[in-house]
């Protein structure tokens, strides 16, 4: 932390040679970082001070806001070199923050064919696999010799973001095979690229509108370090990195779990969101919830005679109504981080329901008898009937929400909705009515006896 | 699937030249995944059949069930030679996962350096770096000349997990820097590898007993490939490659979410964990959170006149209890979420606090206010008090649910304990008998007026 202070110090002493010489020696994201700790103007004159290369690297690194504050104080020809300097993808990244007439005048400054480009890219889906390849892949033909291919490497392999893979391509960019780096460097020079490449038949490859998610798993089952990207004809178009997919990865991962627990997705983090924008996220949900809840409010005001007559039977709902939401949701949840793993898919559905029968038989019925056991020796109701219905109602409950649980988020992949929207909070006001309605109708039958 | 049928009827029709060449063009991952669907006489003939590299690559990919059915029907011979194919970070996978007396029995087929090796990885603890590294890299020495280099990557590269990054070490195998493939072809033949490395003090390094969750955030925000882990006196031990992380980070993620759904990490898929297995894992928290429902039972029943007086007071506590835990499990999940990424720390603690009380009281008003109008224009309780009670009660317990929600997984990770553990199940616990009291508190007072 004192690295801070003491650059603001000469920042502010206006020391600036010695600043450039401190930031050289940095790596440009933990630059980044600490110009998140300056005043706008300070901003300015450290990314001023940088050399261009590294300028470039610490813009592509800094939050959208910070860049957005540049953007609006550089001249048009130092947007236009900043564009250059930078990796199509990265471009697109920052562009996609910014308002409407900032984007007017960064296109503006681009050169009319890294425009197209740009244009392209804004128009893949968000978390596509086209939205998060990088073109500056390395191209090889496989009539070339390694010698040549190494050769074509060491003049243009400079500005690509990996050579660690490179792909051979024939006529119109058709994907034709790829080869690595360290294949290319264990063989003879003479050696033609087609003798030793993968062909492409046995490649595992990505089509532009695979959604990251698909990606991922693809990554993970076969541990490579990237993987072509290719459109409707096979075309190669792009590559990703693995390093890219793993923050894909963890921000699709956060969405879930801010949906599973009824918020909606924030798009920064916990310490930088805005109080009310944090509320706004989470209202939402919790708004549908409490008027839902009218349903079971409504079941146990029916009920109200009986209640009356009982009392204690309301001692028991929080008891039911918890039991049967952690039930639901301990087997949703199973459920929707399988869907998004790949680990299961529709055709399971049956065995799943079937499955989650015969395990919320079991659980159901442990948790019934041990409540019965309990209810008789400590409670003590003036009824056993009470607990009776109580034990009943428990094992029903229990069924239920894990059979709820468990289809509700393949029925909504089914038809094309998000899995994780249908957890808990959805699926515990689901079971809270079903469960009130049970247990009253059994207290109602049996108490009547 | 109709190529898995023709495999077993070949397999049948003992024509083992035929799936021979078939298996031969697979990829290894698909070989294992396809094996899974054979009897154990299958398996082993087909492993059998393989060629010896790709039955090493193939056995690498299997599930540890049938693993251990491999190693139990083939010889010592057979058992020492696969050894000597497998990366040791590979062999220790294995060995973990297998019986006691069939360890020992490996581990005497093995040589006793290979031995050494995997007693010395079987003591990282579980998901430290030391237990995901790979010690298959490739060093180099400063003063070598880039031919030099690539000469020896040539030599005995092949066997290395990667060389797409090389590091430099000196005496004692102490890290000096690192160059990767594409900087030593970009290179002249001559230039000395310590006039192009990256030096050490520049490098981000992991030790061995740093956290896997640290080291994937360490991977995702620097975005590298691959990184050096380092013992407490900075000789290089051994690396980590960002695909081996991806499946640690889905891995970590999978328990955390099933930690904070109440359930007890599985090991297994879903659609592969045994119905028993599963029934354990969910029924403990269940049982647990269960009983301590009892508290909410003694308040209620500890009000059981002012219920009788005015049953209409029962239909609220549902919404009520719902309303909070879910606001509570909303705060509990960004908060152990932001935990994990290392976007929150220790220190935020009151900041975190502040803020979730500005939110809920924001969130708790507006919910109060729609609640109060619902109530008064279509519930149309008898006494306006009860209104006045549930909204009064829902800001409350809006505001108590989300900061203990927000503040004990962090109390947690002070304790050293799980955050994800402190999650939704066990907050709600604490909410519900919090609100239930506040309830009927505050009814209490307001319907005696």
């Amino acid at each position: 932390m004192t690295n801070i202070e003491n650059i603001i110090n000469l920042l502010d002493e206006k020391k600036y040679a010695l600043v450039r010489s401190i930031l050289i020696d940095m790596n440009a994201i933990d630059i980044a970082e600490l110009m998140e700790e300056l005043n706008d103007e300070h901003i300015l004159i450290l990314y001023r001070l940088l050399p261009k290369d590294l300028s470039a690297e610490v813009f592509t690194n800094m939050e959208s806001e910070m860049q957005e504050i540049i953007i609006q104080s550089i001249t048009d020809k130092e947007i236009s070199d900043l564009i250059e300097l930078l990796f199509i993808d990265d471009t697109v990244d920052f562009i996609e923050e910014l308002p409407a007439n900032v984007v007017k005048r960064v296109l503006s400054s681009t050169n009319p064919e890294k425009r197209r480009l740009i244009n392209q890219f804004l128009n893949y889906p968000e978390d596509s696999a086209g939205s998060i390849m990088t073109i500056e892949f390395m191209e090889l033909k496989k009539d070339m010799t390694v010698g040549e291919s190494i050769e074509r490497i060491r003049r243009i392999g400079i500005n690509k973001e990996t050579v660690n893979t490179c792909y051979i391509t024939g006529q119109n960019r058709l994907l034709e095979g790829e080869i690595t780096l360290k294949d290319l460097v264990l063989a003879d020079d003479e050696v033609k690229i087609k003798d030793i490449m993968s062909l492409q038949e046995d490649l595992i490859f990505i089509t532009t509108d695979m959604d990251a998610e698909d990606v991922s798993n693809l990554f993970r089952k076969y541990s490579i370090l990237s993987m072509p990207v290719v459109d409707s004809e096979k075309r190669l178009v792009g590559i990703i990195t693995v390093d890219d997919i793993l923050d894909v990865v963890q921000e699709e991962v956060s969405e879930d779990i801010e949906k599973m627990a009824a918020i909606l997705p924030l798009e920064e983090e916990y310490m930088k969101a805005s109080l009310f924008d944090m509320a706004k996220k989470r209202i939402v949900w919790l708004l549908v919830l409490m008027i839902t809840a009218t349903f079971t409010q409504a079941i146990i005001r029916g009920y109200d005679n009986l209640l009356a007559a009982n009392v204690m039977l309301a001692a028991y709902i929080p008891m039911l109504m918890g039991t049967g939401g952690n039930a639901g949701s301990q087997a949703s949840t199973l459920i929707i981080r399988g869907l998004a793993l790949g680990d299961i898919e529709m055709k399971d559905f049956f065995k799943i329901v079937f499955k989650e029968a015969r395990i919320s038989f079991m659980v159901g019925s442990i948790l019934a008898v041990i409540n019965f056991i309990k209810m008789y020796f400590i409670d003590r109701p003036d009824n056993i009937f009470i607990s009776v219905a109580v034990s009943i109602s428990l094992i029903i409950t229990v069924m239920i929400a894990k059979i709820v649980g468990g289809s509700l988020p393949i029925i909504a992949k089914k038809l094309k909705l998000d899995p994780a929207v249908m957890a808990a909070p959805l699926i515990t006001t689901i079971v809270d009515a079903v469960t009130v309605l049970i247990y009253f109708s059994i207290a109602m039958a049996l108490l009547s006896i």
